[in-house]
Order: C-alpha cells, then structure tokens, then sequence
C-alpha cells in the first residue's frame, strides 16, 4: 500500500480549503415557475419593484370613514355619517369622502380618497339608505393596512441563496414575481466499491452485504437539494475504478465513492485520484468518530470524496464534508443545515481529546426536559441509523460528556 | 347572506369529526424504485425475510481467531498462532479454524468457521509466512458483527405509515428491497377566489391584489408530500364557483378554497358546499386567531375546506386542519408533523380564552436559551411570514402567557 502522509487535518480545516478551491466556482441557474420553485435556492436577491398593498385597504367589513368624524361616539350618542354608496371589490373608486360622510366596504376594498380608517360593521347601525351610525370611534389608520406597509417598494425581500419556503412563495406571487431564478441542483455520483458489495436486487451469496451507502448517500443528497447519479458498484480493480471515477467527473459536479471496505478497495481508491489530475488528494483521514477513512480531494476543480465504507460513518462524513459542499454550489448560506436543539445526555460518554465524536441519540421528553439517549452498539449497523431521531456531537477539545451534561442534537 | 348557525367547535372537534368522515377512505398505493422513494410514505409494514448480515462479519482488519488461543497475551508474551492463509471479499471460505490457527480477514470480510472473534493488524506482528504473533487478547465477539446482529430476520423494519428518510433508503437496501409499495400522494384543487385577486403575471390595477393564497398553499401542500393541483381565480360568481368546485371535486382528493374576502365571495362558498352535496358544512368559524372565518365540509366522501382569505390565516389554518387531512390521506400517524421546540416568550401576549392564538415569532439564542420573539403587526401581511422562524402557540384554556413563560413554537 502507497503510504500517504499528511498532517492531520480538523473537520473546520478541511471545509474552509474545500471553500478556498471552490470559490470562484460558477454556478448554474435556471428560471422556473413559481410553483416550481419551492424547496429551490433563489439565484438572486429579490427586490420588489412595487408597493403591497398598491393603495391603502380595509382589513374589515365595514364602513371608510375620516376617524376625526367618529371622534367620542358611543351607543347612546353615536357619531350620524351620511352613506353615499359602496365600494366595489377590485376597482379605483371615484367616491372622494367629504367631512361627514361614509361608504360600506368589504375587507380587501381600497379605502375612496380622504378616508383614513374603516369602523367595524359590528359598531353601526344604517338608520336608512342614507344614514349611518357610528357607536365607536376608530383611529386614523385603524382596520387598514396602508399603501407599501407589507413590503415597500425596493425592500430586498429575499437575498440570493435564500431556500424557498411555503410563506415564501406567497410573498413572491404578491409582489408579481411568476418566474424565478434559481441555481441549478449540482449532480452528484454515487458510486459504491467493493468485491464483496452487491446490489440490493440480487439475491446475497455467503460472503456478500448488500450496497447499503449507494442509497442511504442518494437520499441524502436529495435531502439537501442536489441531484444523484448512481454508478452502480465497482468491483475491487484499479482500471474499472480509474475510468468510473473519470466518467462521473466528466458528467457530475462533485464524486462520492464509498463502500469497499478491504485494504486494497481503499488503496485504490487513493491512487485512482492521486491519478486523475491536480491538486489531488487534500487530507486523508479526519479526526472524527465514527468516520475516520475519509479522503478528500479535488480533482480539476471538482471535489473527490472517498467516504468510509460503513454506512453510519458514510452519513456522518456527508453531513460534516458534503452537505457543505452542496451549499457552496447551491449558494447557501455557510450554516445551513439540519435542525439542532440542545438536550441533556443521559450517559456518560467518554471520547478522545482532539477527536470530534458523534453520538446516535434518541429524544426523550422528561418532565418537560429534553434529553439525548445514546444508542449503543456497532458503528456499522445501519439499524442504529433507523431508530436514532439525531446525532450528539462531542466537541474535539473536550474528552467526554457527563451524564446531565448539556449536548447538541442536530435531528435528522 | 343566509345565516348558518352551528355550535361552535374547537379545532380538536373539528379534526375529529372529520377523521370519522375519513376513516373508510382507501388510500391509493403504488410501487416505485427504491431511490424514488425518499420522502414517500410507506403502504406497507416492511419485514426483514433475512438475517443482516448473514455471516459473522469483520469490523476491522486484521486475523480470525479462536479467541480463547488469545487469552493471557502480550507484548513480551505473545500468542503463536498459526497462518493458514486469507480469507477474500465476498466470498464463502472453505477455511475451518483448527485450535491456534489464524486467517487474515479485511474489514467485511466473512468469518471462517470456528472463529469467533479478530485481533486487530495493529496487535499483531507476522514472524515468517506461517506464523503470527498476537500481543493482545480478544472477548469472543470482539470486532465482528454476528449473523443477524444489525437486523433479525422476521424484525419489522419499519411500520405502514413511516416516511422514508435517508438511512431508511439505506436500511430498506440492506435487507434487498429495491422495489418499494408507497402511498400515492392525494391530490389536492386550490382555488382563489374574489374580483379583487389577480394572477401574478399581471399588471395590478388601483384596488386589485395579487394571488398569494394559490402559492402559499400549493407550497404547503407540497411540503406535506401531497400534490397541488391549482384552479386559478374565480371570479365573484355564484354559478362559476360552482362548476369549479365541482370539477375539483372529480379531479381530486380535497379541495381548499381561499382568497377571496369579501362578504359575497365567502357568502358563495358555503352555498355551493351546500348545493354540492353532503354531508355538506360540518362547520363554519373556528375558534382560533387568526383564521376565524373558515369552513369545513364533506361533500360525497371529499373534504371541502374554505380557508380565510388573509394568508397568514389561510396557512395557520392550513396546518392546523388541512395538514392532519393529508396525514389522514397519507395514512401516517395522527401525530405527523413540523417539529416543535420550547422557547420562552419575549413579551406578555393576551388572548381570548377558549380561543387557540397563533404568534408568529422569531427565535433567538440569549445565552444558551431559546426565547421567542413575537413578530407584531396586522395578521393579513405576508412579510410577517416571511420574517417568522415559527408560530407559537397560546392554547385555548389561557388568556395569555407572561414574558418568560414558556411556550411551544412550531418550527417552519
């Protein structure tokens, strides 16, 4: 085995030299429809050229009144307000209120001219096709939402980058946004390696395990935006590995190969990228657990990532090194990521000084409390994955985690 | 307007009423290839009909022993066992351990029969090409993971109901599921309604306001894993009205309504429930702010529900009562949804009792803790929306919550 030396690299090191090679990175865009674009990273910022509302609007049934004309009425002495007509939905009125008088609205109407609130039809009482009575005052402004206060004409509503929600959506039909630009989902291969690695359709011989990370990887990758290839699994052979890789860096953005876990599948797996092109390999091993078999490279600008072959350490590897990587060429912000919440361990957990450890954990609410349940047992087991609701990390500078000690649990 | 008079029911009444509505519904099922169905809902208990893995596989790399050949050893007093050859990847060995006898093995590797454990390389010094000294004794079971140990065969893996994330890919891959029997996403008809709503792809004139409820829901509908289906806007007519909900109605699983606000739009949308056919409103108002004025109804088996036409309240209500549809729709547990978290209130908030309030809040970390700051303003501005992390709750029992009281928030 070609021995590969490096200095011992931390999780942070790593991602802020992947940053350092993909930072004049370019990335793609593509404009859809607004309903197509939900779950999508907006391209650039978005700025209303209008105001919302375009006029001032009732947020009640009721009546557009000058407030000042409803000043101290009450039930036994209510304000008299001549009603001169009403306003139709959807149109410019070309009512214009005098002192004294008033006109129905419905809520979402656009206040005629002079009117400066609207009284609650709850509060009157019409005395004949003329006259109304006014039981209550209101404010100036009162059950109005005023021209621009939802959003101002120029408010930057969302910048580039941002990922789009439901509300979202919304906040974009209302300011006429039907197309929007958004960035491209960056493809991603997945290729599994290893003679004793087989695909989940065949039937399993002595010897064989099943291609688990082929598809636990691809579900995280489509969990974070971006686009899967599979390549199937690669037997243990540097010529078939060598012109696989070379394929997937031909059609895809960023390589992942995982799976092969014998001595030779990981040796060639060095080699394969040590021989594709520049600058190569980056850092080989992370001082991580579970995941320590990690190689990170980029190969012509585009990242190269041997992940461990065990599918636990497979997705902790992907959260720690490729989700951020999918941010970058999403244009996300640098902290996006999974849901964390703070909940009290309840073990004590040892680990090593200078090792980040990431602990399956189940939630438990105790007492109005939450706390984290390590899920002991084999790193490997991909059933521990299944019952696990996230994952505890202990932080590299310290040596252990005290039972009632306070962690962070980013959720799956 | 005709009167509809109806006790008044809480929002737990009402889902309720409509899950007895529901409860015969056959839900459709279809079968999709394995990475299609991340983010599915599975149809189906899944059974594992196999041991994983199916041998006593190695963790590391190293040599197969009969751990008791080990025991008592040392550097200075090492074990002397004897080499008889290597085990390869995927593949069934012919080799059978005879006491003090050794195979080399790569991590996933199979173990030979009798060994029951493997001496790491790092422990292990190899003498000539038959003999290997072991300076540290193994347990039986240590660095192998046995026959079944990750997944018993006849284990339920994963229950009907279950939606399908990452590692569960991976999971339903280790067991040699690469087919897998979903639910078929219900479909779900939005429709806008009112003579002031307009199309985002159009200019706005004075008085008129773009369609925000068709995105904002389409968007939740999606989120929630069922598929949007939008009518465009319909005009403030009796007739037009009618002959939309009734196509809707034979195109779709459930059809929501919103959008329009004035008093003759909303007059409509009941009297076409009405006329379509029954059981009809099951309920008109719920207590809740905001989204008072909603309808819920069951027209031939289908839910009807006319949501408020302010999109703040058209998507509180959604979730509350159109969410737990779709889980219903979807047959996942009753308790399906956004993940909540506990934070404390930032200010005192009054509320009517027996009335749920929603707040619509931001969150912050002030020294470790999570509080919730309350985002004020008129409840029909989507901006507040998109400012919003989540939405607390005060619960209909309280007339309030004191600053530094705790309280639930529902994260976006």
């Amino acid at each position: 085995m070609k021995l590969v030396l490096f200095e011992a690299k931390t999780v942070s090191d790593v991602r802020e030299l992947l940053k350092e090679h993909l930072k004049n990175i370019r990335l793609k865009t593509e404009e859809v429809d607004l309903i197509n674009s939900f779950g999508r990273v907006l391209a650039e910022d978005v700025i209303s050229a209008e105001d919302i509302p375009g006029f001032n609007r009732s947020t009640v049934d009721g009546f557009a009144v000058i407030a000042q004309n409803t000043f101290g009425a009450t039930d036994s002495l209510p304000a008299l307000l001549t009603l001169t007509g009403e306003i139709m939905m959807g149109e410019k009125t070309k009512v214009k209120l005098l002192p004294n008088q008033t006109v129905k609205i419905s809520t979402g109407g656009m206040l005629p001219e002079n009117a400066d609130s609207v009284v609650m039809i709850e509060y009157t009482q019409t005395l004949d096709s003329t006259t109304l009575c006014v039981e209550k005052p209101v404010a100036p402004g009162e059950n109005v939402v005023s021209k621009g206060e939802d959003i101002k004409r120029g408010t930057v509503l969302f910048e580039k980058g941002h990922t789009i929600r439901p509300q979202d959506l919304g906040a974009l039909a209302s300011i006429g946004k039907d197309k929007v630009k958004v960035i491209a989902p960056p493809l991603i291969s997945v290729l599994s390696t290893g003679d004793e690695v087989v695909s989940p359709n065949k039937p399993l011989k002595p010897g064989q395990v099943r291609d688990i990370n082929t598809y636990a990887i691809s579900g995280q990758v489509l969990k974070w935006g971006a686009k899967p290839e599979t390549f199937g699994i690669i037997g243990d052979d540097y010529d078939k590995l060598y012109s696989a890789v070379k394929k997937a860096l031909e059609s895809s953005d960023v390589v992942l190969l995982s799976g092969g876990s014998s001595v030779g599948t990981r040796d060639h797996t060095v080699r394969v990228i040590e021989n594709l092109g520049t600058p190569g390999v980056l850092a080989h091993g992370l001082p991580v657990k579970p995941g320590k078999p990690t190689v990170i490279a980029i190969v012509e600008g585009k990242p190269v990532i041997g992940l461990p072959g065990h599918p636990v350490s497979a997705m902790v590897i992907f959260e720690l090194i490729v989700r951020p990587i999918i941010s970058i060429l999403l244009g996300r912000p640098e902290n996006y990521g999974g849901l964390k919440v703070k909940a009290k361990i309840s073990r004590n957990m040892s680990s090593a000084a200078g090792r980040q450890d990431f602990i399956r954990v189940h939630l438990e609410d105790r007492d109005g409390e939450l706390w984290a349940v390590p899920i002991l047992g084999k790193s490997g087991l991909i059933s521990n994955m299944v019952e696990a609701d996230g994952i505890a990390e202990i932080p590299s500078e310290k040596q252990g985690v005290l039972q009632g000690e306070w962690v962070e649990v980013e959720l799956f």
